[in-house]
């Protein structure tokens, strides 16, 4: 347990609009957050502010500095979450829901986010703030082979792919309301990330409103008070 | 429990060879029975012979029939066993478990088994009994909208394909031995059908020796004393 004058503080990447937080990593932690029911602050973040997360050992966000631990890395972050708070909800539901939630968080991290990437890269670059856009111009076109106006071409084909490529995900939801059962956890948090950062930087419509997986973004966006709703972001 | 007398008996899809055994849903079965320490016999079933099995209310395998019970589909079998046999080694891990390892076999069935069908579609064909030949040329074709022929084309892209498909798989393995964890359970069974689907009808090599894939594939196929390694098949 916290005790006074301990604090929760999560490095959240932002656009150039400093409420602008379209990461799908640290989405992933604020709803594990509000999941715990834990209080805590954000801190807006930007790509090529390396230094002033270097006290984490790397370079990249979510960083959570929870008291006087510093945690990287959303997958370190959730455990760690779950061990240091295990008499709040369960964000895993014991080892074995851990295991078969990883396989959920490896699903979204591999093959969604591939599907979303080329769909997504000119928006997100068009949301940064002036002194991140050339170090994601650089480090994205070297990734991915391309310049960013090159990778985003032929949307609507590439619209159809996603929404094949989500039918795993839409096949659960028929029998289920989240993917970890009757309530939201982890593994719902670990692929709403990837759709709440669309949503906050792209006016694109990924998902028609009659499919089960827009019903079950709904029920996300709605979770803790509207968590998610409330973040500056396009209404699609 | 079973009293003596009482029997558990699965109709398991064959193909020309009685004992050649390949459905991927049968296999989810048998594995999850051997999970459960259960015993169990086989009854060789072909495609055709819907009215054998028409008792299940239904016109495919699995079928198991439990002592009176009599229950059709992996996914409804694998609920009555973790339901019937409690007291066994777990299949799901509890209701988190139950409900993520319900994603790991949508992704299967709705991801991986796409992958794999134009791969091996005609392989399958060419091991089914003689009888089943021509119903499962009409309705494959039919569901594809080419013959069998034309739909396993270009193989070695698609074999590339599938590996990339693959990833949220390969990644995973790279933090644990198994898709529940330390130990195997169903959602390593569901997906593992597949690919002793493959090794029972295909001397195509899917994955490469090196891969996290092929060493995941051999513990499940040296698991229950090698019960899937014995089956007929092709090693690759």
């Amino acid at each position: 347990m916290k005790g006074p004058g301990m604090s929760t503080v999560l490095y959240d990447l932002a656009g150039a609009e400093p409420e602008r937080r379209f990461s799908p990593f640290c989405w992933r932690i604020k709803l594990a957050l509000a999941h715990k029911n834990l209080s805590f602050d954000t801190i807006a973040w930007r790509f090529t502010e390396k230094d002033v997360i270097s006290f984490s050992g790397q370079g990249k966000v979510p960083v959570l500095v929870d008291s006087d631990k510093v945690i990287a890395d959303s997958w370190a972050i959730a455990t760690y979450l779950e061990d240091a708070y295990p008499q709040q909800p369960l964000l895993f539901g014991g080892d074995a829901g851990k295991a078969l939630t990883l396989f959920v968080n490896s699903w979204a991290d591999r093959s969604l986010a591939r599907g979303l990437v080329p769909l997504l890269i000119l928006d997100i670059f068009n949301h940064l703030h002036e002194k991140d856009q050339a170090y994601f111009r650089q480090t994205r076109e070297k990734a991915l082979g391309a310049p960013l106006e090159q990778i985003v071409l032929s949307r609507e084909t590439k619209v159809k792919e996603l929404r094949h490529l989500l039918e795993p995900l839409r096949g659960l939801l028929k029998t289920q309301n989240f993917v970890a059962g009757t309530a939201p956890a982890y593994a719902d948090y670990a692929i709403f990330g990837f759709f709440q950062w669309a949503r906050c930087i792209s006016p694109l419509k990924l998902i028609e409103s009659d499919d089960p997986i827009y019903q079950w973004r709904e029920r996300l966006l709605d979770a803790f008070g509207g968590l998610a709703r409330q973040a500056p972001g396009y209404d699609v």
